[in-house]
């Protein structure tokens, strides 16, 4: 079945009636078929009362029930075969090993999903037992566990149309809190988002889930992004993207008549601190791993290394040498976008405007390339400026999206810590040490904790491991709420809330919470954990 | 050392330089000494620099230590004695048991936290080990934390000059995150704010922590407030009050470079749902139970039954009559300030504006008896309302912050259905029935599960236990973020957020996420919950 153009609302594949776009290959610039039509509000709305309709129904499902649902969406992407992958091709002008690579990723999301939330860890079950003698007065039994937020909002992102997108993290993430999910799909691959809102549409027939648990709704512009987060029905919303994207959505919700809390991961510099010592011992090879670093994905990930800190001398000068030298090698990358292409190139120039910046290497392709076959091809850049200028110039903190870093050369270790005292909320920190070094950087060590959400040791930013310690966030502006993760199993917090009953009939209680603990949940009782029953 | 109306900043007690006021006794309207004098904004700027100078300190501190520091608070509230017994009773005119009663709750609930935080459960320590010959990527060590977020700012609420005050539930919960705090002191109880921060600081400085750690400042109006939330070192706001003054802070945090999270509870009417055979069974009962929680601290509770819903009937009309009968027997009580009066005064008045209010009973004081002794003193009232016009006037869902009640009396069990679904979010919900009779109330408990944070069965909402499963906030507008509680020990997870260590060096590891596990906390490693070390 080929790609229809339609939109998915509560389990009808529907025409929009509004503004019609067409998906474009960013490697060759030509438009795709088929032609989009955008959901007017009306749609967006049935969008949402057909998630709000189904809420409460779909929150108490069993966790079981959902675990069943996530590996469904997860076999079913499967089952688009070659279909989705030459589409994310197509859209993204991301070679095909990266297309699957990210669809594996995309399915182990979904899967890790499953199994976490049959463990019942996330749902915080609590039971503080009735105290009927107590003096002065008795305590009541009181029981809480987490339950979910209700209709959650999901914002695909342009950079990972499988694990960022329609049934990425955000999506999983609030299916397994039990939050029915209405998807904004990223106008840059419209045709992938299709695809996998068929395969998510599949599974909740299969699982026998109303229809409202999952809507696919396209638009070209902002328009129809303001109308789902302004929706009443909305009670959260995730989001991966630019900082002017998610503050205006951050905005949004805050004028609502009720306030609703938006997870929006913003990117960041994500600094990378390369110690003497480190730069003594291995500066060409550290070098090395920077730029393949920098270059993945053309540089499109919000966790690139954009900022490289440390101190003048000579394994700076080797380690620039170097780094310049495998940059200047660098074939030309293809991006996203026209619009990522141009924020690129606007960023580049802004960059080479600052005062002190001075431009090491540049990347291989020509701009000219891009006229020739039309694609969205970019030069990867890298650039230097003295700690004190960029002390003194906040401008130097903005992420330039795409394949480009500024090595801020401190002239001491005190102007090192300073710089990184500067710093505005990141992802990550990276350190670059040997053997021993870190002991004697405790102090650049706080100034890191304070600013990141990830530290990480003697490797890069990339590479985000979806698994239960990972923490995808960080202080504003790489995030809206420092508190929460967009990957990982953490990330489901963002969509439940606790609910407590106190002197609640044991019959009606929610399994998680009856005496005999027929989940077979680790519980916390009377302040301790254990599995075993009430009474 | 009697009170001295200066402020405590860092360590040091100072007198402010900005306006001045006096507390007032609101049993006679009498004029307090001594006179405060408020900060002004250098001095709030003062506080929140110590706060964040120390705030890494201090939130490296072990939980052992913080411990210590909880217990040492609450020994030294107790200390206070008498002094501070009496101080509560002239400022706020609650009776002496209850200045009594909230001091043991508040001294418990420190404690509560030292223990708590102790066991190390709120840190959710995790570990997902290297996996170096995982295809097609390796797997780094992740390792991740809760830490603690930063200065805090904490707003004393009127009606618990000890509870919510200055070391108050947010307070400790803050402390007990690693969080410094710096507390704007109620105006209407500056006294005990005085003394319960001479309190704090005595325990500070017993405990060797920086002085930073913890600051009053006071101020008449708003601004002081306004200052200290727009204080860019501050990283989250608690606030109990008013759903005016909670949403002017949740503004002016999200209008800040850097938005902070405000965790506001602002009250909400609490309502009470008498389902028939509870009625038939037992409505005198019922009347009498409810009349006595309506007036517990005059009314002056954010968990006060504002609102009681239920099906026309010969056991409405018992009910009615009885508490009708018993509201009228009860006395005048004392209002906490002017403000709080003149607010139920207007209430009041707006109430029974209302198309088809009527007012049932009124308590016994008459408002000459105000003029008599200067005091504050108010009259408790009963009014109701039909389904149908509750329905058609969102006004009747204001809350009136004092002794008064809202019957709504709907035609029959749909219409009862459609006013709990029209309710806006709510801190509780209570329902009272007969053994059995919610089986076949489905219907009625999903809707409120979707409204409030907690429900209450054959009680009353007042009485909110300080314990694991309490939960203490709910949807907007009983609270601007419903996934977090501001009583009992999940009030810290508002005051952390996750930090993720990858490929950190073992001995520069929290010690919470050592190999060797030697605070013996339950940790997640590789998805599995355990106290063994690693390897």
């Amino acid at each position: 079945m080929s790609i229809t153009g339609k939109q998915l609302i509560a389990g009808e594949w529907k025409a929009g009636n509004a503004d019609s776009f067409r998906a474009v290959n960013p490697a060759t610039g030509e438009s795709l078929e088929p032609e989009f039509i955008g959901a007017d509000e009306q749609q967006v709305a049935e969008a949402v009362a057909a998630a709000s309709a189904c809420a409460a129904e779909f929150a108490n499902t069993a966790p079981s029930v959902r675990a069943e649902f996530l590996n469904r969406c997860a076999d079913e992407i499967m089952a688009l075969g070659d279909e989705l992958l030459e589409r994310v091709t197509a859209e993204t002008g991301y070679p095909r090993a990266r297309a699957e690579g990210e669809r594996g990723r995309t399915c182990g999301q979904l899967k890790l999903f499953a199994e976490w939330i049959v463990s019942g860890e996330y749902l915080d079950a609590r039971i503080d037992t009735a105290l009927p003698d107590r003096q002065p007065l008795p305590r009541p039994d009181l029981r809480s566990f987490n339950q979910a937020l209700g209709p959650v909002a999901v914002f695909g992102a342009s950079n990972f149309p499988l694990a960022f997108s329609v049934a990425g993290g955000d999506t999983a993430s609030a299916f397994a809190a039990g939050c029915p999910v209405v998807v904004k799909g990223h106008n840059s691959h419209p045709g992938t988002s299709e695809l996998v809102a068929r395969a998510v549409g599949r599974a909740v027939e299969k699982s026998g889930l109303p229809g409202g648990v999952f809507s696919l709704i396209l638009g070209a512009g902002s328009r129809v992004g303001a109308e789902l987060v302004k929706a009443p029905g909305i009670k959260a919303v995730g989001f991966t993207g630019s900082f002017t994207g998610g503050t205006a959505l951050f905005k949004l919700a805050n004028e609502r008549l009720e306030p609703i809390p938006v997870f929006a991961e913003m990117g960041s510099v994500n600094p990378v601190v390369l110690l003497p010592q480190a730069l003594e011992n291995s500066a060409e090879t550290i070098a090395e791993g920077f730029i393949t670093s920098l270059n993945m994905g053309t540089g499109q990930f919000c966790v690139n290394p954009g900022l490289v800190l440390s101190v003048e001398g000579e394994g700076l000068d080797r380690f620039t040498a170097a780094a310049g030298e495998a940059l200047s090698k660098v074939g030309a990358g293809v991006m996203l976008n026209k619009n990522t292409l141009s924020g690129y190139r606007s960023g580049l120039a802004h960059l080479r405007d600052q005062a002190g910046v001075e431009q090491l290497a540049q990347g291989q392709a020509t701009e000219e390339s891009a006229g020739e076959d039309g694609g969205f091809t970019c030069q990867a850049g890298l650039f230097t400026v003295s700690g004190a200028e960029f002390l003194a110039n906040p401008a130097l903190q903005e992420e330039v999206f795409g394949p480009v870093s500024l090595v801020v050369k401190c002239r001491d270790r005190e102007e090192l810590l300073a710089v990184v005292g500067s710093l505005k909320g990141q992802l990550t920190g990276t350190l670059q040490c040997a053997d021993g070094e870190l002991d004697s950087y405790g102090d650049l060590l706080q100034q890191l904790r304070q600013r990141v959400g990830r530290i990480v040791v003697n490797g890069f930013p990339t590479g985000v491991e979806v698994c239960h310690a990972m923490m995808h966030g960080g202080p504003f502006p790489a995030a809206t709420d420092s508190r929460f993760t967009s990957v990982g199993t953490m990330a489901i917090a963002r969509f439940v809330r606790p609910i407590c009953f106190q002197n609640y009939p044991e019959n009606l209680l929610p399994d998680a919470l009856k005496n005999s603990n027929p989940l077979g949940l680790s519980r916390l009782v009377n302040g301790r954990k254990t599995s075993d029953g009430i009474g």
